[in-house]
């Protein structure tokens, strides 16, 4: 009987004093738990996402503290886990001290080195580098060690061998990615199965939550355990990480797969939980049900988590959101007020003459229902102080003592009463009551920068800014039916117009709103920055010409002809969005607030910007004067 | 007589159509001057800092067909250039399509493989991942086709053998990282050089200017061609190139070193030209002098090209800065009319009651120095409105229906002031006058957070967000004495104690200002974030204890024992900066706007940001915990 305890802790990133006390901490339980082995996550002691921080050398001696203080508590257990590793006489390809992604095993307070390797502990293989993955940044791997080394990569790939009551146990540790090597030369997971003598696999991981990665992962690890006909261990960390601009919440579900590749037991997500199994036994174990909730259900979870840790780390107890009576805002105002209580919540509508008694009205309705702290701010008087002061106050060109007046056109005046808003009233607002004002903007418009800058855009935490507008209905929806089990988004706010009231074009009783058409443009745009490799125009314009769009975006049937009459229609719509996303949205996401992430694909640090410009490829433009000249 | 042509061309990221012509343009001119060979930096094509543009298929498509252009232009001369090259049935690790950043030699309309080898063109060796380099996210490397080939990384260096009027020449090719090469475990110019048959080398780089970094690249590419007694040329790209948070000039300096290691040819820095040399005439050419200019004069080089190139590519001609009276401002005030000249240049100072009469004299004295366009913008009043506004709407609390009123604090005033001036006045007037505003923080503000959000952190662009406070003072002097050739930043402005004159506890005139103190804060924040290992608290404390922490600094002797008479307020200083480097400043850097780079580590994406909150090590608290109690 050998029993294995995944401990799946909450890592805290920077912070290895604490992480080594939960680290102490579980592993006192799981020895009176009378389990064998503990296995804790991937670098459990100093966590994984911490920008630069890897370049401070006393940060790093102080990991290796902590490991040391975890290495002289395994008496009686064996304890695994992930951290940084120093070889402090060897340089990094920067120059920089040499440091490893490291796996390491340690019994009666000492550290059992891979059989036949020189290193006491297990180096990472493999480095992702893609979404917000900088491996390499700082790790060196395990094929830069085998090169220098003037050895094959394979040669270092070795098993850890343990003995517990006299029996010996062959395990194949594994790092995250090196579970995922599908497009990568070499493959550690099959270099250990090839060697034929492994008695099971451990895969520790830092894997941040992803709307669907943990099907995939039941798929990829279960067949990886069926192949080997070994069980199958993946202990992951839950908490929240983040590379300054998009934040991560790692959502555990540490899972223990039997040699027939079946799921036999997971840590429940987002708990901090020792999950225990006998090894003997999980050949027999049934197979857990697949998971059946709805994709919104999970997006709840991990929005839910994500924002509460945030407010934690960052010590705010009070928010204050804008309400417009719109969706986007009536969502963000449901979500935390499940988080910080109603009375730490003040919802703040913040009317000019260009918002309705419609929507007035729902905002009013929408904090009823929250029964939450709340204020109207009219911003009519100071938006006309700003204009008169902007166009009557002389500029004098020094030069000549000429002196002239600025012309404030309706189109300043809608940003004015943006920046108003936010930077004015939200910000001062919020200083006040002692929190933070929230931006509150989804995914769409992220993508095309329908914002203004220090106006709608700003905010300490874009909690929806992962969210297509389709899924931010779904979220309004779900939040009425199952988290509060009662209409407190309005179905007067789910119903009406989207828009952003700014001017009398943009009237909600006539019907005027954005003009993104978001059942088509959330697609379209979704192309631009999900798929794998990203649709740029001259893709949309060959799926438009032969008659694919819909299909490749993944909309609606129809849409397109109904929305775009003409080739030159659609093309003019394309056009300017592409022109704004690859232009001055990328200005504006630059400054925007951090962003929790939930797709396969945030802004922020996991899509990397740069400040060019449009462009529009050569068969493009040609493909574009076949289909006006038709 | 070989004539060889390094053609010092600007790069326009993302944009092959622009590239390719001004490739072809210089071919032609070229040939005209009876060149025999002409060189193009590193990714001349694409452009190299990209964000995630490398993803977008067509986009890597359109890059294949500009090469193939350049390829079929090559008749009756030698074209080496570099650009994407793609291998479409191959995959990258992340899954996406394979992509070499490649060094293409082309002849008679045809690419010329190196010798041996299988693909027809060099592949990058050596990919950095340091600073804002990120190569491994987009490159495949030679090191890994190697691994999966089963070769050694050497067998895929061989040298490119071109055959010009009768006689064959073998050219070492290497593609910019790959001359790097002291900390890596192989060096491609090594295995070049050891197989002894190199007549001459190129290195075609895409090299951001960097403070010093041109010296120390004639150090070490002058020892390399002196250690094989040939010559070498390096070619390097001109441009501003950006990965969003940070933007880099590209200086050029393309530069031919003869085989004793001599730089005997070199293109202006920042300049557009084809500078030519024969081959057989570069032993007996004399060396160009050493730069014997001031730093300061180099940093105003990068400073004016990079805003005048930033501002062509947003297409932005009308610039707005908000004056108060500081250095600062004043600096970026002189080095934007410089840029956009005075006509196109408003100056806005916005007083409120805190404000001296010395400072508000001090900005009008500037402003007509300059004779630029001119406004003051009191904001006393909207001060006073929103303040009041906060202060008596009515909080209800839906829950119960008590209400409540905020409370303004004169900190939380503060930050309105600071954001009312930009949000409102700056945004505003820069949106009337056509132009944008900008952002004038320096380096250590920017460090610690010394700013507001939505405040005068805020701005298109923070030009002068790399520089520490005395090199903003330095470039003062610099622009006066040099640039101006008389007193256009006020003297006065120069000697005024620096305030941000928010509070009557900023009173100037009483010589009251910052907290920061520059002449040792600028050093101390410095080693936070310069150093290639970088300072921690407890590396600072350590040097404190041992009394070499000027020297370790580099600032003044004496400065510390004068400001901090005990170790008590010694420590205290540090953890009061250190918890805002690591804390708030941290999340006013997330939405921070772009910064022009300078120094060997600017903000942005050059230093990875995490909001992970202050830490100290143990040994750190230890150490303090001895010295407290002394």
């Amino acid at each position: 009987m050998l029993k294995i305890t995944m401990a799946q802790m909450e890592v805290i990133p920077g912070h290895p004093d604490k992480n080594a006390a939960t680290m102490l901490r579980m592993i006192k339980q799981a020895k009176e738990e009378q389990s064998a082995v503990i296995i804790f996550p991937e670098m459990a002691i100093p966590g994984y996402l911490l920008g630069d921080t890897w370049e401070q050398t006393s940060f790093l001696a102080d990991c290796e503290h902590y490991g040391q203080e975890i290495i002289a508590a395994a008496q009686g257990i064996t304890v695994m886990f992930g951290n940084i590793a120093m070889d402090w006489d060897k340089t990094n390809n920067d120059g920089r001290v040499r440091k490893y992604n490291a796996f390491f095993t340690a019994q009666d307070g000492r550290l059992i080195t891979p059989a036949g390797q020189d290193y006491p502990y297990v180096i990472k293989t493999l480095m992702p580098n893609y979404r917000e993955f900088d491996d390499t940044r700082h790790f060196y791997s395990l094929q830069q060690l085998a090169l220098e080394q003037g050895k094959s990569p394979a040669d270092l790939i070795a098993p850890v061998h343990i003995t517990i009551e006299g029996r010996e146990y062959r395990v194949g540790c594994l790092l995250c990615e090196d579970g995922w090597s599908d497009n990568y030369a070499l493959e550690p997971f099959e270099v250990l199965r090839e060697g034929g003598t492994i008695d099971f696999f451990v895969n520790i991981s830092a894997s941040p939550y992803t709307l669907g990665k943990n099907g995939k992962r039941n798929r990829v690890f279960g067949e990886q355990a069926q192949r080997a006909g070994k069980p199958l261990f993946y202990v992951n960390a839950i908490g929240l990480q983040n590379n300054g601009k998009t934040v991560y919440t790692f959502d555990g579900a540490s899972t223990a797969y039997n040699g027939k590749g079946m799921v036999c037991a997971m840590s429940q997500e987002y708990q901090e939980e020792l999950t225990s199994v006998n090894l003997d036994e999980l050949s027999t174990l049934p197979s857990l049900p697949e998971d059946s909730e709805p994709d919104i259900a999970h997006i709840y979870r991990a929005l839910n988590y994500g924002v509460r840790r945030f407010l934690e780390n960052i010590h705010m107890k009070k928010v204050v959101i804008g309400i417009s009576g719109g969706i986007d805002s009536a969502v963000a105002a449901a979500l935390y007020a499940k988080i910080v209580g109603p009375e730490n919540l003040l919802l703040v509508n913040m009317p000019s003459v260009f918002n309705s008694a419609t929507t007035k009205g729902l905002s009013k309705q929408l904090a009823d229902n929250l029964g939450c702290q709340y204020a109207v701010v009219p911003i009519q008087h100071s938006v006309d102080h700003t204009v008169e002061q902007l166009s009557t106050t002389p500029i004098t060109y020094l030069t000549d003592g000429s002196t002239q007046n600025l012309t404030v056109s309706s189109f300043v005046t809608e940003n004015i009463q943006a920046r108003d808003r936010s930077a004015r009233v939200l910000a001062g607002a919020a200083a006040a009551f002692g929190g933070g004002f929230t931006c509150n903007a989804n995914k769409a418009e992220t993508t095309v920068g329908y914002s203004t800058l220090y106006g709608d855009q700003s905010g300490f935490l874009a909690a929806l800014a992962d969210l297509w507008k389709h899924q931010v209905y779904a979220l309004a929806h779900y939040m009425n039916d199952v988290i509060y089990g009662r209409e407190v988004v309005p179905q007067g706010i789910i119903d009406i117009v989207p828009s952003a009231e700014l001017s009398s074009a943009q009237n909600v009783d006539e019907g005027k709103g954005d003009p993104i058409k978001y059942p088509y443009h959330d697609h379209l745009f979704r192309s631009f920055i999900e798929r794998w490799q990203k649709a740029a125009p001259e893709d949309i314009l060959e799926w438009y010409a032969t008659g694919t769009l819909e299909e490749n975006l993944g909309c609606e049937a129809g849409l397109v002809a109904k929305y775009f009459p003409t080739a030159q229609e659609f093309i003019a719509d394309l056009e300017r969005w592409w022109n704004l996303f690859t232009g001055m949205a990328v200005a504006k996401r630059i400054q925007a607030p951090p962003i929790l992430a939930i797709s396969r694909r945030a802004y922020g640090f996991d899509h990397r910007e740069a400040q060019n410009g449009p462009y529009y490829t050569l068969k493009y433009r040609q493909l574009k004067e076949r289909l006006l000249q038709a």
